[in-house]
């Protein structure tokens, strides 16, 4: 029986639809056989409109209409599940809603991937409303999840997932020294911002430049993953998609090469996004694709160790396309890699 | 029963994997249901490598080993189709072999796309060695191909693919008068070039300039599809895929908007990759994608066309998927559109 | 004597200091020997801020408060010359008040560009409040200018700079066919939509893509300087600096190769910002240069001209200081080429 | 007496006019009223041609042929300095002929720049034949350098520049901890690898990646420099020109923020090529200029310092200029900055 015999497709909404991440997750939904994009929704203050009016590159693969979001719409909205591509209050005030529904919720914004309502304050710069779901919801990072992920699901922000999935295997493996503070310098293209128009994101300004010093919200989520604190530098750079990280740890005396290797090796051999590289990744070689590229070189005590991705991707819409499918009992990659679907 | 349970694929080859147009050949093969990517060849000098090295996007998507190509291997190639992503010379000394041994010939380059032998030595700068096939090659502008496409289909170049898409409803529908040159300005992405490393396609070198003035091999290719002369000027411009093309043209007097939106609509209405946009196609909403976009604006008797596609995909690799799916019987888009496999 | 110990300098101000063209003729004025900058505005909603903070790139080049205007300054501003980069009613509106106070006004918006106020409806949306300035303004193209500019100059607008200069040489020779339409197919660099952000100069949204067909406010300057029709189609392009023309004119029956290139040696072998290139034009070549570069190629009675500028230099910037230059008996290039100071 | 009533200029010679470092100098020589560029030579092979065939962008700037090089040019090369813009090999073998002949030599190539010759097999890939001139070259950093320059100056590299501008404040100025290994990630423009055509500079390979993994000759120069190891990872960036590190130290406990400032206000508060920048500096803004702009940002114990030249000037060629200024008794900054002349 094949795919579409089956017929029973999972119904889905997507809230946040006009921007960058929201708008790859609703081409991913349609491209996947095992999901229907039911329902397509921007703000509240904007009219309806097609979504390859919004999106022409999507034109004839996308076909629904962008409608504004009310509140009230959680009333009559008939899907099993929301993705969230919403400002962070907003995913926060409306996760709530959609859970009483009994709907489940993937939520692609910081609302909540934080363990301590207290960070919110100084890292979001607002008092978290909702602290009882930080302990419901299930971060999605999952090449290293392993407990069923439930119906609050938090997907990891974009800079915490190359970072995370580049140190934590050494940090697992217990390779790296007690003291060693990791430093991280990380380069994001533009689309990382969203696509609301703003002088740093004008084509005419954009270079490359380091921004959010030791401020930057992804900071805390970084730090809750691995344990322990870091020095985090974020950058934008003059591309559309992608992020390269390249993080410095120190390696306990004596580490050796095969040591390092098995420690990748062991978290990821069997893991379908993540390909370890012959080279140092580029941001172009995964750019439009949902894998995460690994690379490492050693030198002593000192490790580099190179993370790219596609912000939009597995940095966000792939990932929680990713989280879903395994939520909802489908092939992990199902509408992420060609082949996946059954 | 499903695709993958039929269990036949149809057996290709990809002789130029190493470049780009090759290169993105083999991925679609891979991604097509119905067809599977029995080998794939570089040039003669080269030694095994594997595909994914030469392309480290595709790791993990197109597991193959890209071996050299000698002309003795045509006596063992057990396969249906072999796409030919070749210099011209080399396609047409190579075509012949493998029609020989009764393997239809995808060809990508322009060895076979001119009508008339005299042409070769102007524009491609060497005397045809096999006329005779010049005749028998079927030009597989599959919007505009309405015979049989046989063992020899020569695939359009891309600048012709573009204005020939943009140019031919208005003439076949009688609408541009009769001493009209229309004039086309095109742009293309530097991988129109190909992957050999040249100072003109260097990185620091390219910004946007014209290029190959009346002389460009595909302006009698584009005369040929059009049955008139053209003014014809090819720009690189500083973007990695895709061709802009801006043609215009003089309309009989008294034509109507609604004439000229019925030729569009008669010629492309029921063509699953033309796509019409409500704005000027932009080549960033085509790149990676198997559309051409097409878009006009008319002010009394001038009227301009502006034409999008991706280089590398409608312009070369993605419509040779186009023809193969044709030519074996397949969905007409099979690995080119989600959900068109079925 | 040299310039520094004459220590007159012709003090002026720059209304519309925080725009690119603005900024950039700032830096040119502080590297005049000649001039002052004496006075930098913006608009009056702003408070005033150095100028290195807005524009980072010319910290420790151009030292100024930029302050922000209203028309009250207009009493005690002691200058000899006001350049006003600002909208096109702005000008309109300010610059009587200037000349009424015996300050000469060079004007970069195309406020006074066009001789026929009936046009400013159509093509800049409004109705023209002065149109007896329209008749006093002299329009500084200058390799082409020989009356005295006065007290209000305008400068041509960018496109029409880069297409005047490729055709009108043929024109004045009497070189084209009588009832040719020459079209025109350029394409700029996004610093040509100004620095507000919008969506459609997000650094995510660029790619290439004409845009304003039949309606751009720079058609009828480019008809109004050539003396006939012409087919205009501007394009978005993704580089920050520049434009590229592409100029296609059908040459009279006969006229030769030698008749061309004495047209253009004709109208600009004494001009200093005027080169002919080996080959077709770069746009990267111009960047940042006050040059324009010309180039052509024939085929029988077709000839396609190439034109390229910096569209905020000699298209903005440099063709205003060149203007002043001049207007205040001044080397023309002073300024603007090493060496010409003197 | 004005510049050119003095009317002697230090007439000089370029070797390695073809490549970007070379050209640039070529540019600034003609710029600069102290110095004539008397001979512009690129490799043996080559015939010669006028330098605006090689490089469009500097017609009417830049008016010279460059001629091949031989040894025998020595003889009759009536200069006062040649700069040597060449292979590292090259420069090392040409630069004692020249010094033979009382020609002072300004090298922009690594030959001369490391004290140990010991290193340079480990790091350039050859066994250095002169290492007495090694002690006799004087590293024209020129913010660091209190020695007269001496007849054979070694130009820095452009990472080290970038680098040890960054970090050499902190460390004389003793904040660092003595164990402290700084962690620099470094990203550099695509002309820091060369004018010669390769793949991996090509403008479709082009994204963002990191090389030269702890090997990188660069290294040695900045640990040189600052007199301690440094981990140092270099990027190649998808932009023309321009070079942003990102530099991270652990301060001693209790260095305040005043400490830090104090630091760099020491060391650069007179030197005319640093600026302090407000926001985190932005390759975009000094590509093109001769500056170095410096920022940084402090959290408890870490310390993050960006550092910002465009490779080509600060890093190479403005660099070259700056340090022949001083060693022939010329304003520093002069063919540098506009109004430095004098």
């Amino acid at each position: 029986m094949s795919v579409e015999q089956q017929n029973i497709k999972i119904r889905s909404a997507v809230l946040g639809a006009a921007g960058y991440s929201g708008a790859e997750l609703c081409a991913l939904l349609c491209a996947n056989p095992y999901f229907e994009l039911s329902y397509a929704f921007a703000s509240a203050g904007r009219s309806s409109e097609p979504f390859a009016q919004l999106y022409p590159r999507f034109q004839q693969q996308v076909d629904i209409l962008v409608e504004p979001w009310t509140d009230e719409r959680v009333e009559t909205l008939d899907v099993q599940v929301a993705f969230l591509a919403l400002p962070h209050e907003a995913s926060e005030a409306i996760a709530p809603l959609l859970l009483a529904k009994g709907i489940a919720v993937v939520d692609l914004s910081g609302a909540f991937r934080l363990k301590q309502a207290d960070l919110y304050p100084k890292y979001y710069g607002y008092a978290h409303q909702h602290p009882e779901l930080l302990a419901q919801a299930v971060y999605s990072l999952m090449e290293w999840q392993t407990t069923p992920l439930g119906d609050l699901v938090s997907v990891p922000g974009c800079y915490p997932t190359a970072c995370t999935l580049a140190l934590l295997p050494l940090l697992k493996a217990d390779l790296v020294t007690k003291d060693c503070i990791p430093v991280i310098s990380a380069t994001s293209g533009v689309s990382g911002a969203g696509r609301k128009a703003s002088l740093s994101t004008s084509f005419c300004e954009v270079g490359l430049n380091a921004y959010g010093f030791f401020k930057h919200r992804h900071r805390p989520e970084i730090e809750q993953n691995l344990g322990r604190k870091v020095v985090f530098t974020p950058h934008l750079g003059n591309f559309k998609r992608g992020i390269l990280a390249t993080c410095v740890v120190t390696l306990k005396a004596g580490v050796s090469a095969e040591q390092v290797a098995a420690a990748f090796q062991h978290a990821y051999a069997s893991k379908p996004l993540i390909r370890f590289t012959k080279n140092s990744p580029n941001v172009a070689d995964v750019a439009g694709t949902p894998f995460c590229d690994l690379y490492w070189q050693q030198d002593g005590e000192q490790l580099v160790i190179m993370s790219a991705i596609d912000n939009l991707l597995k940095g966000a819409a792939a990932q929680a396309m990713q989280a879903a499918n395994v939520r909802f009992g489908k092939p992990e990659t199902a509408g992420l890699l060609a082949g996946a679907n059954l």
